[in-house]
């Protein structure tokens, strides 16, 4: 992890090349009618083989019992802390819909609401707008002007939209006006600490502003929400602290703009996973010697709570795998972020499997790629954030540690 | 564990209820005459059938290797760090005999012992002296006045008795007079801190006319021995930090105490574990959302080195089991402070095994409620104090971590 402080005196550059697959949800559990869990229901014949002669283990993403979202997640999977990098959900939001989002800048997302005529939240989704209105409705916030602070508003999907102060004066540190219950009026912002009264009031303001022109427009939603008022951190650089020239490839924007932030190069790609690999292919034999590379669907189908189609997505990515595998990297890594069990319909705190395979890496008879298989591989159980080190050492980009 | 930052942004409060037993000095060894460690010998059909469905783990009190008292072990596993909230052994005698202990308050654990004519200890514990003896000795000290100063003093069984210094003007930051070895005149008190040097002059003030109250007894004893001053630490509230209304139902008065410095409320029981069982069934449907159940007569048997009865006991443990499955608590935990092999009839280092029961809970073919099989669980090997975390959330009583 990043915060090993001599990793600076260990780290190596050499011509060895990693693709990092992180395959968004992978982690699942056993689902009670059939007695496997989703990795354990799939076949997989690449995975396995890959298993069978890689070092496998298990990764906690946060603390065990801890259910992450996918910023800690992915944080974690890079090596940085993701409780001391928490990464605010403005900014998150905003790096979902690629926004630009700079240093200094104030991300907020936000809510078109409804209000009842005594002023009390009476949906706090107005009824789930369409993307359409949202889009038209954000179109009237942009007349909204405040003297002094850069204002920009995106629409992101349904009733949800992102806010951005921009500029320096601008502070996260200000109170939320979303009450996240009905029944009970926005509330007003406040600072939390000195340095967000301008911003608390700027809230405020804007917030007073947007009702009035909803008012008179009457469409849906009469009011809006904020919350989630966050900023960029100082984050280390990814390629600096490892010694490493790296690449991202997503189709998600929310995951190109993590990897944007800690200083990757994020390549090109269209929208499927066929599309990533190609860019895969296209860069491979570029300068690059790390490749962050994002499946999604195993994810979606973990939230929708569907079994079988959790499996067929898993299913579909081992097939991929192959044209990957055939472009012989050194180091091959596959894991997630978190674990979607479709039992749960959503993330959840299980530990989730993953692999290195490398000419460095340990095998074990009868080695599967599955959540029971991988905790017994020969890694076993390590917190997320410790993962990279394994990495650099299958990719033998580590030194000796001490005299 | 309760240093995790955010918990109090993700805790949920839900009508799920949760059982937590532990079993002190639950886990065991080997006995190299049998083959078998006490929970792979006794025959546990309530155990073994609940952690084929539950996940099921083994938990290390404090770090690899440290084998802790029932205080640091008690205190992992309702979250707190055991370092950082280290209860001292004087506070610690003190709840053991339900003596009212006050914030502010000094305790420390007393030995009579018997001196020389030159004024060096003999004997630490001064012949063993009968209990009996040691209230006499008690009530003759209670004479002792120093101005200014509330002092208390309980006698304990045998040779030991506690001392307890009232008010805030008492300071635990004072050296012992307890040299632990025999040959030497017993310490002079000194201040460690600034803030100790009125109490330091108390201690040796009482232990002076101690000295003087038991020359003039001719009894067995004939002088003091003082150790562990120590006062009740700032403790985070169980309740309020997991957002839980906690009840604890324990036989000895050592657990209820630590159960109540933490804020949880005690509820009355007689002696047994059935009478203990009864107190849970009584206040079951209450108002309380988790129970902690203490279960002590597996560390007993193994403390007296009784591999056999140590198997009786657990035994025992499964059929009162039973009764508790019965109530249908949301979650069952089955957990121990620490291991008590009888092969060495002492506490150990050795992880202890732990399940969690719920209808979150993924089980193993094959799993049964020994070390090793714990250890092969689906959560595997963590830190005691990480344990309340993996309770929650299979009580569904988290929300997701950062967006």
């Amino acid at each position: 992890m990043i915060d090993f402080q001599y990793l600076s005196s260990i780290r190596k550059q050499t011509a060895s090349k990693i693709v990092m697959i992180v395959v968004d949800g992978l982690g699942g559990m056993t689902n009670p009618s059939t007695g496997q869990s989703e990795l354990e229901a799939a076949v997989l014949p690449n995975l396995d083989r890959l298993a069978a002669n890689s070092s496998c283990g298990v990764s906690t993403p946060v603390l065990p019992g801890i259910t992450p979202g996918s910023g800690p997640g992915h944080m974690a999977l890079f090596g940085y802390n993701p409780i001391k990098y928490l990464l605010g959900r403005g900014v998150l939001e905003g790096l979902g819909i690629g926004a630009p989002i700079g240093k200094g800048d104030v991300a907020a997302r936000g809510n078109f609401c409804l209000l009842g005529d005594d002023g009390k939240i009476l949906d706090r989704r107005a009824g789930r707008i369409t993307t359409k209105e949202c889009v038209e409705l954000v179109e009237l916030l942009k007349q909204i002007e405040i003297p002094g602070l850069g204002i920009e508003i995106y629409p992101v999907m349904d009733y949800r939209f992102v806010l951005v102060f921009k500029g320096e004066a601008s502070s996260p540190n200000v109170s939320e006006t979303d009450p996240q219950i009905t029944g009970v009026a926005p509330l007003v912002s406040n600072p939390t600490s000195d340095g967000g009264t301008g911003t608390a009031l700027a809230v405020n303001l804007f917030t007073q502003r947007s009702m009035e022109i909803l008012k008179e427009h009457k469409g849906s939603a009469n009011g809006i929400l904020l919350r989630g008022f966050s900023n960029i951190p100082e984050l280390p650089h990814f390629g600096s602290s490892y010694a490493l020239n790296p690449a991202a490839i997503a189709a998600y924007p929310m995951y190109r703009g993590v990897a944007g932030l800690l200083g990757m190069e994020v390549l090109n790609s269209k929208q499927t996973f066929e599309d990533e690999i190609k860019t895969l292919e296209m860069n491979f034999s570029k300068g690059y010697d790390y490749f962050f590379l994002h499946y999604k669907p195993a994810d979606s189908a973990g939230e929708d709570g569907n079994f079988s189609q959790k499996v067929a997505m898993l299913e579909e990515f081992d097939k991929k795998l192959e044209r990957i595998v055939q472009l012989e990297p050194d180091v091959i890594v596959i894991c997630g972020d978190h674990s979607t069990p479709s039992y749960i319909s959503s993330h959840s705190w299980h530990p989730v499997p993953f692999l290195i395979n490398s000419n460095l890496s340990q095998g074990k008879v009868g080695g599967q790629f599955t959540e029971n298989s991988c905790r017994e591989g020969t890694i076993g159980d390590i917190r997320a954030e410790e993962l990279m080190l394994l990495v650099l050492s299958h990719a033998g980009k580590l030194n000796k540690f001490g005299p």
